[in-house]
């Protein structure tokens, strides 16, 4: 069995034995909220914003952008479970910013294996083949970090599907200090309707 | 200032001001994996599968669903982060068994606010008006919960862009219990070509 599996495992078997009244925790986030955030392994949203299971959705994508996957999960999380304010964090040195979707494309075209970087650069170190079915994927890399920001704000603002009482705000999380830092404009037009 | 608002940042200032050395963490997730599940507010995926910051990606969506955006990220994930085992986790009790397409399509085109489930069915309460925008998206509804992770696993698996040689795991969380549980043939087949 492969360590990571043993391992994940083992810390499951270790938290469920202390599992209390968990069980007892309604389907609706308690305090009606949902974080978008990116998958980078340095954020934990629960942490980071001081949930405790039962409290809120969290919705994670590379970039944590209003993909329409993540709208989709952002209006089951209003229509039937309620939540009435939303949070849209990107974060400083995020991966998003460090490629764009030709660079990527290239890359997959090339091979299948983990490419590097040099701090400037990716380049395909791996051995072929690769795929071309890169071509087809939109990747929502990230050109500058916060208009990321407003323009995901401004995109799930303007869905049909969003009601106009839904506050939704936008920040951008420093993975060197942990602090959350507000995008003002985004705030402006998250909470422009309320 | 919302309530909400004022709580989350009151709670990241606390565990900014507690940071420690986790501002030297490097963006490639330090132990090579990732975890694909569903943004449900009672799943914390650092505790359950014992977390650390910096240790692995955390996707989630409604449902913890193999998205075309769950796929985007998780190419993302092994081809330029160097991630090598993934673990797909659905969960019971999960929202997504509760209704379908049509179900969702009807109560947004009835109103924006928040329907009611009595146990067996959603009804919509709101005042309209709605719209028929969602007749446009698939919500990826769950029908049975183990098939669910077997057809995700084998989607994931069979995508031209990802690698054989990466593990894919199947799992469904027990919200009760706080335990993973194997999903054997989504083992099998996420398995099948290492």
């Amino acid at each position: 069995m492969s360590e990571i599996l043993n391992e994940v495992l083992d810390a499951n078997e270790t938290y469920s034995a202390d599992f209390g009244d968990k069980g007892n925790l309604a389907m609706p986030p308690k305090r009606r909220f949902a974080i978008l955030t990116c998958m980078d392994a340095r954020l934990d949203p629960a942490k980071f914003a001081g949930l405790a299971e039962g409290d809120a959705h969290v919705i994670r994508n590379a970039g944590g952008r209003a993909s329409d996957d993540a709208i989709r999960s952002l209006i089951i999380s209003y229509k039937l479970l309620g939540t009435r304010e939303w949070f849209l964090i990107h974060h400083t040195d995020c991966g998003m910013e460090t490629f764009t979707n030709e660079v990527i494309r290239d890359l997959l075209a090339n091979s299948l294996e983990t490419a590097e970087f040099n701090g400037e650069k990716w380049r395909d170190v791996g051995k072929g083949p690769g795929s071309r079915a890169g071509e087809y994927i939109e990747f929502l890399t990230i050109n500058n970090l916060e208009q990321s920001v407003i323009d995901d704000v401004e995109r799930i603002r303007s869905h049909p599907l969003v009601p106009k009482n839904i506050a939704i705000y936008g920040f951008i999380y420093d993975v060197k200090s942990g602090r959350l830092i507000e995008v003002p404009e985004a705030n402006r037009i998250g909470r422009a309707a309320i």
